[in-house]
């Protein structure tokens, strides 16, 4: 079920920095900011040749990963996202087995225009699991 | 400088449980476990299209990784491992520009047989990264 690792996450407090510091100091071609006021962040991806890391810090007052980094002032790894071939029947099985998928069960639009669910961390090791539709 | 996401490692509290968890429930590919006494650890691999998971349960009583789950119990996101050509190169370009590496200073060699660093998390928005050369 399990694809490709789509991105790994990180909540970062200052993405001005955290980008300077994946560019110049590690070396690694990043991107412009994006804001997505929709999803309460504003994005940086770092891109690998295997696949991305994603710079996330918090928009607007609502943001998701306002309460992340109120636990982690430095950031620090927020979630991992693996690609699906087909999301709703990943959510049936994940739901049959008893896996809890956030929110009301049915997919939003991620931050890359594609079907997403997240997965609860407690059913998985303390690790925020995102899915994502292609 | 940086190259492929050799892994994303989470620390589990349950190796079993979590290899049944990746295997069962989300439908990946996952190995052995293998047990690392000089590394403290023994680990699962979930082997993904573009890179691999790392499951670790501590092993022994000095284990690196039993802190963090004193720190989250459920487990969680330890570290990510990114690979670069000249892990000797990466290491004096890092601590000029002031970033710390763990330890002293000198590659280690690694769970995969290859020399490695970590990094302060400090110094990397709360990320612990490992760096190999292959």
């Amino acid at each position: 079920m399990l694809g490709r690792v789509n991105h790994v996450a990180i909540a970062v407090p200052d993405l001005e920095a955290a980008t300077a510091s994946y560019r110049d100091t590690l070396g690694a071609t990043v991107s412009a900011p994006q804001s997505l006021p929709e999803h309460g962040v504003t994005v940086v991806f770092v891109e690998l040749p295997n696949t991305k890391i994603e710079l996330l810090e918090p928009l607007g007052a609502d943001s998701p990963i306002a309460a992340f980094l109120a636990k982690n002032p430095s950031g620090g790894m927020h979630h991992i996202c693996y690609e699906v071939d087909d999301i709703l029947a990943a959510r049936d099985r994940l739901t049959e087995s008893g896996a809890r998928v956030l929110g009301n069960g049915e997919p939003k639009t991620g931050a890359h225009g594609k079907p997403v669910l997240f997965l609860h961390p407690k059913d998985f090791n303390g690790t925020l699991i995102e899915l994502e539709q292609l």
